[in-house]
């Protein structure tokens, strides 16, 4: 019936996250709530990375943390074990506020700005993931001003674009990230880089693309990014020690889409990097991977009260709740698509059909159309399904509405993570 | 040249907001910059406001402050005498802060929470615009426990759809805003109200889109509201006070779109509403107009700093900012066009056709394709303009991204509105 094996009926018909009745922790922490299973989120932390060992040798798994990050979430990240993917300096700034090891940090972007740049090399973050000529200079320069070495990988295009459903090898040239291989410049940077003072080049970097279910595209990519490395081995006298090949599995958000295991990513793509390493005649490289969303996502649920329903013959069924694009802007941004179903009546079957709308002053704030859930009535609690990534953290205060508090249940028991924003939080900054 | 007549070019060569250089302003508070005329603000304000003294007589105009809220701006709305329509706690909590008169307000929302309305009761805000039955039934049971008067307007969907170019008269019944006509629903609940022990039905209300440049669907909508309140005069006897006929005005944001003066709403609608009431032998109503981002919206400009330049023979050239979906999602959500420039080369030909990039870890965090811009290069200064509507009120933390500071400028002189966050601000709430 459900789409994470967390979640469960308990006896009451409620719905439960991590053996903790949902109902409870709205009593508890009031509407909307995002509940996140540190148990989900720990489990998938140990699969990717137990599938680099198993299938592989050296490599770390670096969670993408613009998926879901706040201190709590990389206290975790790091008591598992892994690397940490950041993108700016507040998730820099999140990580060293609980002493993340810096050597484990991949710092990526397409335009870190010189401050940020700097906060990097003063941390000593492990591996700067330098887009462009523009940053590579301006690290080059600033690494030299502050006589450090910066560890940098380079972000290559690899020319495969996984984001349709049937791959392309072409197109991906045309993006704000990156490198492009066939045009010369990948390499030229790569040049450029060997030959730079203060910086180190341990290696390179892809992400072909998001919410990927197929693998082939993945092992395509590898293909490519090691023909690249031989190049660089003969032609420039470089091997490189990394490379990393981001992120993008693909979750199951909705009950017609499978999932593939963690594990079955690393099985396939060792096969094909041991076998092109041979053929090549290049070292195995250590590989990192960046799941993000397949390792928040699952995790999460976010908890809504039902306030108006509004019956609008031959047209549809209006649920508002009392959060929306605020807390969730991934219908409005994409028509995401998710399950729901009714917290406090998951053990009736779904027979309605309607259109979740959330309070804002906006007709575009919706989180569904046409989504099954059971009979529903004002005071009822709607739970949507998958919400760990991308919900939290693309949350805004639009309407001045607060943002949000985030729950841990771990175990039959929930802690705060994340306060809820108060009022008077939102005016803090006002002068 | 610009769509905005506040802004101008100096001697420098840089383009100036309220007579103040912005690279000056680049250079003292940094980027990305949230800048606001105060002056254009104003002006927008007393243009509407005389336009119901001149061509009307009795009415309020309200600012729809989820265009853009802080304590600064409902200060200026309040010294210009006008109403605030708010459409949250948070904004209802951002006014009462710098004592805003109650009475002048108007509480919006499709789903407002128990908690804010009995909020609103409390501070006695003068108008709460019901949404539907559910919230009549809670609103009239909160009005009773807390022995006070609830003074509402009724949300009626008019059937008249103005968000496409041509505009129709169906349709508009499946929102998830309002009472329709059609279906009794709107006659039932004002029959509703009026029976109903502390609540007081002042009037009704009604919303046909947004960014409208056509008057005639204003004009179309306010007839279909005053036979709505002939029909409740006739057969309920009862005569409203107060008609609230929204916002919606269109604004020029690129310099092929034509946006009428402020007045020029008030003079053709007056006429309409005075012919009507004759017609139909009803008391002329008290009019409420909100408009937001035909206040805010042309006041404000945004400046970024240039990262990254990316040219792709053959394809485009992206030029990365340090800004992006996080302070400006409207390109991501609409695809909303902006008109842009350099604020460093404002006196020479916009001859490059680039592509705006954020700085955000997503491919779709973009504020604008082939954009016509000045020669670019890194460290140039990007200003977009008219983004004072829906741009920082929309902002977001999305990869952990301090939100951008507001600076007022006004006959030359700035001083900052809302402080810019600090990388602090973002772990404030993290356990």
């Amino acid at each position: 019936m459900f789409i994470s094996k967390n979640l469960n009926i308990n006896k009451k018909g409620n719905l439960e996250i991590g053996n903790v009745d949902t109902i409870d922790l709205v009593n508890e922490y009031k509407t909307p709530l995002y509940v996140m299973d540190e148990d989900v989120i720990r489990e998938n932390c140990r699969s990717f990375k137990a599938s680099i060992e198993k299938y592989y040798g050296d490599g770390l798994v670096c969670y993408a943390s613009k998926t879901f990050c706040c201190k709590e979430m990389c206290r975790i990240i790091n008591d598992e074990g892994l690397g940490l993917d950041i993108s700016s300096g507040g998730e820099l700034h999140t990580a060293m506020s609980v002493n993340f090891p810096p050597e484990k940090l991949v710092f990526h972007g397409n335009n870190k700005t010189e401050q940020e740049l700097k906060l990097a090399l003063d941390y000593g973050v492990g591996r700067i993931v330098v887009d462009n000529f523009d940053e590579l200079s301006l690290l080059t320069r600033l690494a030299n001003e502050m006589n450090k070495t910066a560890n940098i990988m380079l972000r290559i295009k690899p020319g495969v674009d996984a984001n349709t459903h049937n791959f392309i090898m072409t197109g991906q040239i045309d993006s704000k990230f990156g490198l492009a291989l066939e045009t010369g410049e990948a390499f030229a940077a790569a040049k450029l880089a060997i030959e730079s003072d203060n910086i180190n080049l341990r290696g390179f970097h892809c992400h072909i693309g998001s919410q990927i279910f197929d693998i082939e595209p993945f092992a395509l990519a590898a293909k490519v990014m090691l023909l690249f490395t031989a190049k660089v081995k003969n032609e420039l006298d470089y091997e490189i020690h990394d490379l990393n090949l981001g992120g993008g599995f693909g979750i199951r958000y909705t009950l017609d889409q499978e999932q593939k295991p963690n594990e079955a990513y690393m099985e396939r793509v060792s096969e094909v990097v041991k076998d092109k390493c041979k053929q090549l005649d290049i070292r195995l490289p250590f590989i990192l991977l960046e799941p993000g969303r397949s390792i928040a996502g699952p995790a999460g649920i976010t908890l809504y009260k039902v306030g108006s329903v509004k019956k609008i013959p031959d047209v549809r069924t209006y649920v508002s709740v009392d959060g929306g694009m605020t807390d969730n802007p991934r219908y409005a941004l994409y028509g995401a698509k998710y399950e729901m179903l009714l917290a406090n009546k998951a053990n009736l079957p779904k027979e309605r059909e309607v259109t979740v709308a959330g309070k804002c002053c906006e007709s575009g704030d919706l989180l569904g159309e046409n989504v099954k859930i059971q009979e529903v009535e004002t005071g009822d609690i709607l739970a949507v399904l998958a919400t760990g990534a991308y919900n939290y953290s693309m949350a805004s205060n639009y309407n001045r509405i607060p943002r949000a508090a985030v729950v841990m249940v771990s175990k039959g028991k929930a802690r705060t993570i994340v306060k809820r924003e108060s009022y008077d939080d939102l005016i803090r900054n006002d002068v």
